[in-house]
């Protein structure tokens, strides 16, 4: 083997990390300042408190459209007794005009006549009515805003007014970014074999954007020690912050640790989070560096819990709390004695509650991230939480948003896409979210009030009948089928179908290794079906019991020679160009409990089934027909 | 008179005027898209549906440190039996490096053992342990990102790692800004009398922003027909929407409205909404086209309102919804037959309830927006709310900003800006906020449970102790007086004292024109009292009626030849620049229950009282002197 591993010694919890960290940090940092034109300054803190130049208004004003007059020139005027003031007693304001010695008041334009010898009135004025008088909203030397505020559009409006042109704000922390690894490529270069698709810094700079500094990423480092040993310890003395990408787990190629604890001082090594364990927080003269892992979802999660702090604390931005909302989670998540985890699930509201549901737990699973609703924290040490059990959730989305969203859940197909696509387009702040756990997964998830809907693909072997008897018999209330495609089920080979199959029996009689659906799966149901119709054994196929999720999944393990062959629809197999042996047509529909179909978002969904442009859009994915598409049948 | 007028024939209300503009819009607007760089789309909205070009991982990937093998050489491999695989038998691999046939597992490093004649392995692997399939995370083809999706750091990554370098997003929005107004001067000038300084400008600049649009603010238009029609018919061609400001109330140079009737439709003009009544809704050459009234405030509410919802449409934004909470009103607010009011209100968080007190109502009190915590609407025609009542509040500030907030309402004194700016400098998170209703008034407050303290200073004349009597006389739980300051009070003159004013009597014997401080105000007890004192009648005060709300107000119009003279404060005094003629010392205290002593931003602000930074401000200011800040005496 020869290579050096640099194992952990021991991990330490969340909590103690931060803490651990965050005293040596405070010791170091001190808040910069900058002063800046007040016109750019939105959502800029402010340092010292500002306090006025001028007064607003400006002087004393008329606040309304009429004339200026000496109020003791209006004495004792009365309907009965009108007086008349003439050209030298009155002066014509508008709203905002100044108001002047020996004028002390203002007549309303409502409540004057005006005659030749000059203005009539029948009221006397009394003095200073319907004049602002100077300072009346901001007084010259008051504090307009305080240190530590956020500056925002309205504060702008009253700075200019009061006459400041310039103010002294926080600066924004500048954190130096670095990529490492050897293998890793840039988004434009063409992928080989072996190699990663640098995404991970771009994050990391828009995550600091949004924790209120500026992000600068460098081009990726090469894993050799003294060239990461140079670039951050030039680093360290041109910006506030250096974070380092990858090379923090205890593989091989990392040499951060030993770069940092010679250049400086680890403070930590290894924090009990799940994901996200092999993080560094260290102290490079006076500055932050820290080591974040390079997987994507362990990156973020690191990042958000020691980055995103630090530039908050930098810059004097108040921590922003995420909307938290209590969900019921739809399914049992055990407690680890070694680590705090982080779960990322899908919400949905489902009849009058919350409904969260895990989605993969995997550190390289970007796309839960993206996915996700939210999260739920897993303590370590706990009891855990079991299924139906109430927990609270972090917000990715806004509550409102996932109020108006559709909650899919079971067998995967492309429509559900495309109906995710076309929903928020037609209809406003409307959304779809679907999750793939297969068509009996989408009962068993409709049946616990988690879902909205589920699509599913059953074939029932005695009736021939796709659907209608799975749901009769798992529910006790009414229940609908939403119509929705047919589709050509197939099997899925490399292009050019180099084993020569061409039906299900040649998946047992060649060498063919096969790649199968999870099981409730409708097609692993269909193909069951089909095996035992052909009297083959299960043990005859190589790899019948090696599960993916998704057609896709399915299809994308035939196109990289992961397998031979596995069961699909048409669609799948365009997208990744593989030959299509046609098994047959199936129905793909979606179960509902009859109460979900009154919902404006489940209306919209029905509607997009029945519209043109969902038909049009079928017709470029091919293998679809859909003449009933969103009838529904009360069953 | 001579000047034409243009009244309103009449308003209607703010949703039916929204309703009926919006109506229009609609049937106009169409997004429109331009494609960008991923890495510079955070914030951004989805055109379309974004779709992977790539899987992740793009190949098999080992899943952990060990090594890669065929499954089939490992069955059978027990402790008891162990089998030694020699070097063509597997291939050293780290987390995330390729497997390819023939090799189809990963046994961990931990699993292992090296001898001379190769790995001695005791367990047999299954086909694709640890192996991370190729697309796990993302499936080439797969839907990433729906349409109309705001672009988020971790969306970018994924983005990135799929293959997408770039993608169509929503255009932002082009908004073209012209104040008008031949009095209005910029910020940079000198103002002269009767001169305004144009902010509106660069706070809807600011407003589009954070509406998701770009602001382009043209230089001030003078009040000419022809002008404004030429520069707003340019803008119309160019622009996606135009926002013109003044020139919108009846006033008597008011063309905006003219002008939009010749070069298009004026849908709506004059809205029931106070402020920001004399908004205009006009439509353009299919561009929608809004004036809206001068006042910062009606001018910021027109905004809101009637603009941010159409930039939010045009970039497909979701309405951003405010965070709301519920709060017990400080003071009857009736309701009006002719428009909807929106209230701005300071809240705070004493006990256990929200308390909301209304500041200024006027127009034109931006700062009443700069100080507001939020705002409550009272509905047009409705029955109005009621001293203590319930009423739903959205709030500018968070409610966590709010919940560490000390709320402090009495009288002014600029120590409270001093404090307010300290507090969130050297207290993570902490604020003050104070209204300033003189000590009466806040004592008041106090007793319906509005604020944590309040200031006072109330000269109790049969003893000539401060303060102490007045509070045991008006609160019957366990109270405290937190020490404040020793200040002088006295008569502020124009500089140069050009009445020669002496002492209290001269104001009732010089030709003095005096302001007072409103009832309640210690100020207003102290100028009493000596007026008692010296056996002079108030009704021999010219302008003993006139009455401000603040030392800094009187002080204002004293400077401004608004007045000869008002009572006091030194540090007013020589904020304005005016002679002071000294009346004697006072004590500035905090009046605050015993049981708020304890919450631990009351704490901070004891603690600021007593502190040396604290001092030495007070120095800056002079007139003050401390010994006892900060000092808690139950009394």
């Amino acid at each position: 083997m020869g290579k050096k591993r640099n194992l952990y010694l021991k991990t330490i919890p969340v909590e103690e990390a931060k803490e651990k960290y965050m005293a040596v940090i405070e010791g170091i940092i001190e808040p910069e300042y900058e002063t800046i034109d007040v016109r750019e300054a939105l959502d800029r803190i402010t340092g010292q408190a500002i306090f006025a130049r001028y007064s607003s208004p400006l002087f004393n004003a008329s606040a309304m459209d009429g004339i200026a007059v000496k109020a003791s020139d209006t004495d004792h005027a009365s309907e009965a007794a009108p007086i008349i003031l003439t050209e030298d007693k009155y002066l014509v304001v508008d709203t905002g005009d100044p108001i002047h010695p020996p004028f002390d008041a203002v007549i309303m334009a409502e409540d004057i006549v005006e005659e030749d010898e000059g203005i009539r009135i029948t009221a006397s004025a009394h003095p200073w009515q319907h004049i602002r008088p100077i300072g009346e909203d901001i007084v010259a030397g008051e504090m307009i805003l305080p240190g530590n505020h956020k500056i925002r559009a309205i504060d702008i409006g009253v700075l200019l007014s009061a006459g400041i042109l310039e103010t002294e704000v926080v600066k924004k922390p500048q954190v130096a970014i670095f990529p490492t690894g050897t293998e890793i490529i840039e988004p434009e270069d063409k992928p080989e074999d072996g190699s990663i698709i640098e995404s991970n810094s771009r994050m990391f700079e828009n995550m600091v954007t949004a924790a209120g500094g500026v992000g600068h990423r460098f081009p990726p480092i090469i894993d050799d020690y003294d060239e990461i040993k140079n670039k951050v310890s030039e680093a360290v003395d041109k910006y506030d912050m250096v974070i380092i990408n990858a090379g923090s787990s205890a593989g091989t190629e990392d040499y951060t640790v030993h770069v940092l604890r010679e250049l400086g001082e680890v403070i930590v090594h290894g924090v009990s989070i799940k994901p996200g364990k092999p993080v560094i927080l260290a102290v490079v003269r006076g500055k932050p560096v820290i080591g974040l892992p390079g997987y994507p979802v362990s990156a973020y999660i690191g990042f958000e819990n020691f980055v995103t702090p630090i530039i908050q604390q930098m810059g004097r931005r108040p921590e922003q709390l995420t909307e938290t909302l209590e969900a019921h989670i739809s399914k049992r998540l055990v407690s680890s004695l070694k680590h705090k985890e982080y779960v990322r699930v899908k919400v949905g509201k489902v009849g009058d509650k919350f409904v969260a549901a895990p989605l993969a737990r995997g550190a390289g699973a970007a796309m839960s991230l993206v996915r996700a609703d939210g999260f739920c924290v897993i303590e370590q040490s706990s009891e855990g939480v079991d299924a139906g059990e109430k927990v609270k959730i972090e917000l990715y989305r806004s509550k409102s948003e996932i109020e108006n969203t559709v909650v899919v859940i079971g067998s995967h197909d492309l429509i559900l896409d495309v109906i995710a696509d076309i929903m928020p387009n037609e209809y406003k702040d409307m959304h779809v979210t679907s999750t793939h756990v297969g068509s009996m997964g989408g009962l068993m998830a409709l049946r616990r009030g988690e879902a909205h809907m589920a699509p599913v693909h059953l074939l029932d072997e005695a009736s021939g009948e796709y659907n209608v008897s799975y749901v009769k018999k798992m529910f006790n209330e009414p229940m609908a089928i939403i119509k929705g495609v047919h589709r050509i089920q197939g099997i899925m080979v490399k292009k050019g179908n180099p084993l020569g199959i061409t039906n299900i029996a040649d998946l047992a009689e060649k060498p063919v290794r096969y790649v199968n659906r999870q099981r409730g799966a409708g097609t692993r149901v269909l193909f069951d079906y089909k095996l035992k119709e052909a009297g083959i054994d299960t043990a005859n196929i190589e790899g019948y019991d090696r599960e993916m999720a998704t057609h896709m999944a399915v299809a994308a393990a035939v196109a990289s020679d992961g397998a031979d062959a596995g069961m699909g629809i048409l669609s799948a197999a365009k997208a990744m160009e593989l030959d299509f042996i046609e098994v047959g047509p199936e129905e793909y529909d979606f179960a509902i409990p009859a109460r979900h179909l009154e919902l404006p978002h489940v209306k919209a969904f029905i509607e997009i089934l029945g519209s043109d442009e969902f038909r049009s859009r079928l017709e470029e994915l091919g293998g679809y027909s859909c003449d009933r598409a969103g009838e529904v049948v009360l069953i």
